[in-house]
C-alpha cells in the first residue's frame, strides 16, 4: 500500500495515528536533528517531521538530499502540532515520520511550480504536465469536471439522453472548413472531423428521442485568432415539439442550476431578452455585456444643424455617458480614449466629449459649435447630470455602432464595471435568418441553413429576405456569446426553399443533405436547440478571459501540440496506405 | 405549446383534465363516427378518441387520411377508458379530443417500426433515424445513457476527475494503423487521432491529477472485423499511488455499482481471480466464460500408450465433461460436433468422445484402443458419473486448448449454460509482458509498451524476457473481455530498457515517446489504469452480443456510414490546401 490517506485529508481527530502518506516535495527545512518536509498532492499540504532518533540516520540523510518535487512516501504517527497553521486544512497535525521512501526522484522544473510561476506561455506549453500541477490550473480543470457533471445531473433529471453522434462524418462545403481524414479502405475518399452534430441531432429528433444532449468535441480547421482551438467543447441539444419559449426556459434552468451548484452564485428572476435588434441599437453588438448601462442614445436631432459638419454628415450621431466621472477624465485621459478609438481596428475618425461641470455648466470639445443650451440638450437627452462625462461617435451607422461598442467595453473596463464574479446572463432573441456577404454576393445562414424562418415572416423569403427574421437566439453572459441556438426547419420543403437561398443547387443540396431531407418526409416533428461553448463556459466560470487555461492539453495559435510535437509528418508507408502523395512545395 | 404532457405520461388521476399532446401515429382504427389513434413518443403510447359531435367533420376527415408515423397534436379531455388495457401504464384512460392538427405528415416507411421489423440489415442502416425509432434500439441507447451516467456518478464520487485530452494527436507507428488528418496550416504534416489517451492520462499522473477518467472515443484504422467498428468508446481511467490491489478494488466498485444501479443485478462476494497461465490451462482463452464449469482435464497419462496414435503422439490429450447428456447425444449431434472442430478456423483432425452409460458401462469412439477399465479412468479423472458425456481433443498444446475452448463454448450453448441474464466477471492476471512475434521476428508488448514488469521477474528481461510476466489485468465478464489495464512503468531507465525490447532505436523511441520519458524524470508517480469497452460494457448490459445496435449511428463492415454516404471525394481545393494528391490507382 502506497497510502493510507491523502495529503488533504487529517485533521486534530486522527492524532496518534499510523498512517502512510505520498506526495511531491513541496519545500523542506532542515534544522540539524530536525527536517521539516511538506508534503503535497491533489488534495492539500501536510507538514512532515522527521527527528534524529525516532527515525534512522539514513532516512535523515535521504530526506536531507530531497529536492522539490521528488515524489516520497512517509510512514508515521500523526501528532498535535505545537504551532498550527490555520492557512491549510491539515494545519493542526503534523507526521512524525519513523519511514520513508523516494518512490522517483525528480530534476529542477524548468519553472516553479508555484500559483504565480517564473515560467513563460512557451515553457509552460512545452512542460504541461509540470504546469498543470500548479494549482490555478488544477483548479481550472476540476472546475471543468464539475461544470460538466453538474450540466450532466442536471440535463439527466430533464429526461434528456445524451447519445454520442460519430466523429468521423461527411466533409460539407459550407460553413468553416473542415478537417479531414482519408479512408484507407476506400482510396481516394476522405471522413471529416464534425465541426458540430447538427444534423446527428436533428435526425435523432425525427427518431423521437425528443430531447437529446451531448458534451461533445468539435472540429474547426480555421486560422487561429488568440483563444482559438481547433477542437472544442460543445453542449449540443435539441428538443422536439417544443417552441422557442420551451427552450429558453429549459436552458435558463440549466445556466440558473449551473452557478447556484457549481458557484454558489443564485441568478434570481427571469433573465432579460432583447432583440437583435435593439442589441446592435442599444449596444451596437450582438451580445451586449449588461453588468453595466451606457446605453447607445441617437443624438442626430440634437447634435445635427448647428454648423458641425462633422455631424452634420453623418448617417448617426451616437453618445453614451459615463455617469460621475466628468472631473477624473483630463484632458490626457480624453486624448488616450480618442487614440483608442482612432485605431485601426475601431476605426473612428474622432471623438467628442462631454463634461457636465459641477456648476451646471457644460464644457465640450467641440463647444464652438454649441450652445450652452445646445449642450444641454445632449445632456437632457442621455439623462446625463452634474458630473457626468458623455462621450459622442459619428459616421456611417453599422460603423459608428461597432465604434461605440468598443469604447463602451473600454469605459467599462477602465471604470471598474466589468467585474468577474457578477453574472448578468440576457437573452438576444429575433435574430435575421440571413445576412448578405458582398465579396460572394450571395446571402449566408446567419445561424445555420438548418434555422427555421418566423413563420409570420415566411412571405417574406422570396421576396425580401434580408428582412426574414429566425426564430434563433443567443445566450450572452457579460458580453459573451455562451450559447446559441433556433427553432429548425421541420419540412423538406422549406429546408430546399433554404438551401435554394443560399446558392445551392438542387444537386449539391441532396448531395450534402438529402439524407435529412429525406428524413423530413418520414414524419420529423417541430424541434430546436441549442449549443453551448463548454470551454468558454469554464473560462468565465472561473472567472477568466481565455480558454486555454481550462483545456488540459491545448494547441497553441500555430495550432501546434509543442509538448508531443504534432502535427509532425508521417511514414511514407502510411501515405501509401491512403493513396496520397504530398504536393511540391511551390 | 405543441404538449402539455407526454405520451407516456397520464393516469387516471388526471382524468377530465385539459391536455394536448404530440407523438407519432402507431394505429387507427376507423369506426364510422368513432375514431381511435395510438398516439406514440419516446415516453409511451396514448389512446386518442375522435367521436362525431365533440369535434368537426374536418378534423374527423383529417384523421381519416391519417398514415402510420404522421406527426399529430391532440387537443382534449382525459377520461376513463370503458375497456382499460393493463398492457400500458396509459391504458386506463384515453383522451377525447376536439382537435387535432398534422404537423408533418409521412411517407410509408420503407420497413415498419416495430419491435421485430421486416428491414433487413442495409435497409435498416440507410434509414437509421427510423431504425432508432424502434423500441429495441431505441432503448438500447437509453441504457447506454443509464450507463454513462451512472460510470460518472460513481467516479465522481470517489474523487476521479474527467479530464479531456485531445482528439488530434501524434502518429505513432506501435500498435494499430491511426487514422490521420492532414494539416493545412502545416505543409506535408498531419494529426492522428488517438487510439486510446494512453500517455496523457500517464501525464495527469505526472501532474498529480491523482485520479482520472474519461468516456473517451478512439479510433482504429483496422480491416473490420464483424462487430468493429473504426470509432469506439472507451473508459479510461488512471490512478497514482495505487498497487494492483487498488485498482482490482476499485474497479470491481465500480462494475457491482454499475450492475445494481442499471440492472438491479447485485453481484454479491469478490469476483474470482485467475492467473494467465490458468486460464489458458483450464479454459484454453485468456477470457474464460465461467458461466458454466466444463474445465479441461488433462488426459495424457491415461490415455496414452495404448496403441492409439493419435493419442501417443500427441504433445496434449485434453478433455472436459458434459454433465448428464450422454443419452442427449446420437450419432447424429456427434459428427455434427465433430464437424464443427474439424472447421478449418478450429483445424481440430478429429473428436473423441466417451459416453458414461447408465449402466455403467462406457462408450467410447475408440473403444476398440481402450478397456472398460482404461475408460474408466478417463472418466475418474474428469470426476464424470453415470449420464456424462466426455469429448477429447489432441495434438500440439496450444492448438489442442484453442479448439477445445471453442468446442467448450459450443457445448455451453448448446446445453444452455451461456445465459444472458446470469453475470460471472472474472479478473485475469499475471499476463506475460511480451509475446514473440515469428513474422517479425521480435517481441511485442502484450499490453502496450509502458506496461511495468512485475518487481520480481524484473531480472530476467535482460536474460528471460518471454517468461517476465507483467502487473497486467483483464475484467472478463461472460467470456468478453469487458476491461484491461496494468501497472505502468513510472522510470525512465525501465521506459527506455523496454523500448529498446520492443526493438525501438533510442532515436524513434526519443521522437514519439521523448516526452513520456522526460515527464518520468520530473517526480512521476506510481500509477496504473484500465480502460473498458464501452460499446460491449453496453451490450452486455443489455444482453445482445453485437455492439452496433448500441451506437446511435455505427459503420458497417466496410467502415462506410451509408446513410450520409461517408467516406467520400472531397473538393479539389480542399485537396490543394492540404497540399494533397490522390495517387493513381495502380
Amino acid at each position: 500500500m502506497l497510502r493510507t490517506h491523502t495529503c488533504g485529508e487529517l485533521r486534530i481527530n486522527a492524532v496518534n495515528e499510523e498512517v502512510i502518506l505520498s506526495g511531491w516535495v513541496q519545500r523542506t527545512r532542515d534544522k540539524g536533528g530536525l527536517i521539516w518536509i511538506d508534503l503535497r498532492d491533489r488534495y492539500g499540504i501536510t507538514q512532515i517531521i522527521l527527528e534524529e532518533g525516532e527515525t534512522t540516520p539514513q532516512i535523515l540523510e535521504t530526506a536531507r538530499k530531497l529536492g522539490r518535487e521528488f515524489v516520497i512516501s512517509v510512514t508515521g504517527k500523526v501528532v498535535e502540532r505545537q504551532s498550527k497553521n490555520p492557512k491549510i486544512s491539515t494545519g493542526d497535525i503534523e507526521i512524525r515520520a519513523t519511514k520513508m521512501e523516494v518512490l522517483n526522484p525528480a530534476k529542477l522544473p524548468p519553472f516553479t511550480i508555484e500559483d504565480t510561476t517564473d515560467g513563460g506561455e512557451d515553457l509552460r506549453m512545452k512542460y504541461r504536465y509540470l504546469d498543470l500541477r500548479r494549482n490555478p490550473v488544477r483548479q481550472n480543470l476540476e472546475l471543468r469536471h464539475r461544470l460538466a457533471k453538474a450540466v450532466r445531473d442536471y440535463m439527466d433529471e430533464h429526461n434528456f439522453l445524451e447519445v454520442e453522434t460519430p466523429v468521423l462524418i461527411k466533409s460539407t462545403p459550407e460553413g468553416a472548413r473542415d478537417f479531414v481524414v482519408p479512408s484507407r479502405m476506400h482510396a481516394g475518399e476522405f471522413y471529416a472531423l464534425p465541426q458540430s452534430p447538427q444534423t446527428f441531432k436533428q435526425l435523432l429528433m425525427v427518431s423521437g428521442f425528443d430531447r437529446y444532449f451531448q458534451l461533445v468535441k468539435c472540429f474547426r480547421d480555421e486560422d487561429l485568432r488568440a483563444d482559438r482551438q481547433p477542437e472544442f467543447t460543445q453542449i449540443d441539444c435539441e428538443m422536439a415539439f417544443v417552441t422557442q419559449e420551451d427552450i429558453l426556459q429549459t436552458f435558463e434552468g440549466l445556466t440558473k442550476y449551473l452557478f447556484e451548484k457549481v458557484l454558489q452564485v443564485p441568478l434570481s428572476g427571469a433573465f432579460p431578452r432583447m432583440s437583435y435588434a435593439d442589441a446592435m441599437r442599444l449596444y451596437g453588438s450582438d451580445k451586449p455585456d449588461i453588468r453595466f448601462d451606457m446605453k447607445f442614445v441617437e443624438l442626430n436631432e440634437v447634435t445635427q444643424n448647428k454648423g458641425f459638419k462633422v455631424f452634420d454628415s453623418a448617417e448617426l450621431v451616437l453618445g453614451i455617458c459615463a455617469k460621475g466621472v466628468a472631473e477624473n477624465y483630463s484632458r490626457k485621459k480624453l486624448d488616450a480614449l480618442t487614440k483608442f478609438v482612432k485605431r485601426p481596428q475601431i476605426g473612428a475618425k474622432g471623438l467628442v466629449y462631454l463634461k457636465c461641470n459641477k456648476d451646471g455648466s457644460f464644457k465640450s470639445s467641440v463647444d464652438k459649435f454649441y450652445s450652452q443650451d445646445d449642450l444641454k440638450k445632449w445632456a437632457d437627452k442621455l439623462g446625463a447630470e452634474v458630473g457626468d462625462l458623455i462621450l459622442v461617435l459619428s459616421g456611417e451607422t453599422n460603423h459608428t455602432r461597432k465604434a461605440m461598442n468598443e469604447l463602451r467595453l473600454e469605459m467599462g473596463n477602465q471604470l471598474g464595471l466589468r467585474k468577474n464574479d457578477d453574472f448578468k446572463p440576457l437573452w438576444v432573441l429575433d435574430f435575421p435568418l440571413l445576412e448578405w456577404d458582398q465579396e460572394t454576393e450571395r446571402y449566408h445562414a446567419m445561424h445555420h441553413p438548418f434555422t427555421s424562418p418566423k413563420p409570420e415572416d415566411m412571405d417574406k423569403l422570396e421576396t425580401n429576405a434580408g428582412q426574414v427574421r429566425a426564430n434563433a437566439y443567443d445566450l450572452v453572459i457579460n458580453g459573451t456569446e455562451m450559447g446559441g441556438g433556433s427553432i429548425r426547419i421541420h419540412d423538406r420543403g422549406i429546408q430546399e426553399q433554404m438551401f435554394n437561398l443560399l446558392g445551392f443547387t438542387e444537386e449539391e443540396a441532396k448531395a450534402q443533405f438529402g439524407f435529412l431531407m429525406d428524413a423530413f418526409e418520414y414524419g420529423a416533428p417541430p424541434h430546436g436547440g441549442i449549443a453551448f461553448g463548454f470551454d468558454r463556459l469554464c473560462a468565465l466560470f472561473g472567472g477568466q478571459e481565455t480558454i486555454r487555461d481550462f483545456i488540459a492539453f491545448p494547441k497553441n495559435n500555430a495550432g501546434k501540440d509543442v509538448m508531443i510535437d504534432t502535427p509532425s509528418p508521417i511514414a511514407a508507408e502510411q501515405l501509401d496506405e491512403l493513396y496520397l502523395n504530398i504536393q511540391e512545395k511551390k
